[in-house]
């Protein structure tokens, strides 16, 4: 599939998984980029507010990129693009040996005001165990291109 | 420092870095977790949009949390805990050997409507190269402990 803005709709949706969180990834990843107590070791997250090993949120989130460069990004045109992020809630932890999917849905679309040849997709990504537990909702910009020939609304 | 909710006000800062994008990182995370072709190699970004190697905006945002864990978090009071974010933006990319600075600003204080021992700090974090500009901006809500006997607002 190559998808133009012109091909999408609301409601559409991409599925992408599963992948486990591996216990030693989510520490190796904790060490790097968010060294509190619950991301560290066992021992350390004894003493967190959750008391147990968990992984960090923006771990959650780079795993999520993953599916959705895996899942989502292969039915876009080339070109599509990332503008920013409108927003990521963490509703429940993420343990070691979790198996978590995503699904990604076109929650909006419209032309864009600058740039004739491409549109504005909102994309809605839910990230769940594979108990359907949902453990982060991602809601992301994304430009995507226009077939040639099609002007846009301004 | 140990600051409680009713130590903060809007407009405080924290600062933190400087930490230096490593090449062979921003490519381990590319492959790890964000696989497009401005994130791999050298050569296979020639063919992106961005016509060179990048980080992955999840990279810098990762980053960004590690300079927060050390920055802004050390000051706060144990119980402090993210809730969420509410956007991300990345205006430029960021590049091999660039050196990153961030600086959080507190842009909003509430008491929580449901928990009287906490309130709601919205954190607005600036991600920075060395020369000024702007790669990352992203807005955090965190939640903060009150000190014991302060009664919160409904």
């Amino acid at each position: 599939m190559s998808l133009f803005y012109d091909d999408l709709a609301i409601g559409q949706t991409f599925k992408a998984g599963p992948v486990t969180m591996d216990r030693d990834r989510i520490i190796a990843f904790g060490h790097e980029f968010d060294p509190q107590p619950q991301h560290l070791s066992e021992e350390a997250a004894k003493s967190s507010m959750f008391g147990e090993l968990v992984a960090s949120g923006w771990h959650t989130a780079a795993v999520t990129m993953r599916l959705m460069v895996e899942g989502a990004c292969p039915s876009l045109a080339s070109g599509a693009m990332g503008a920013g992020i409108e927003g990521i809630t963490w509703p429940e932890p993420v343990r070691p040996g979790d198996v978590l999917m995503a699904e990604s849905e076109i929650i909006d679309l419209r032309p864009s005001r600058s740039r004739s040849d491409r549109g504005i997709m909102k994309l809605k990504t839910t990230t769940r165990r594979a108990d359907g537990v949902v453990v982060q909702v991602v809601t992301g910009i994304i430009l995507v291109p226009r077939r040639v020939g099609v002007s846009a609304g301004t």
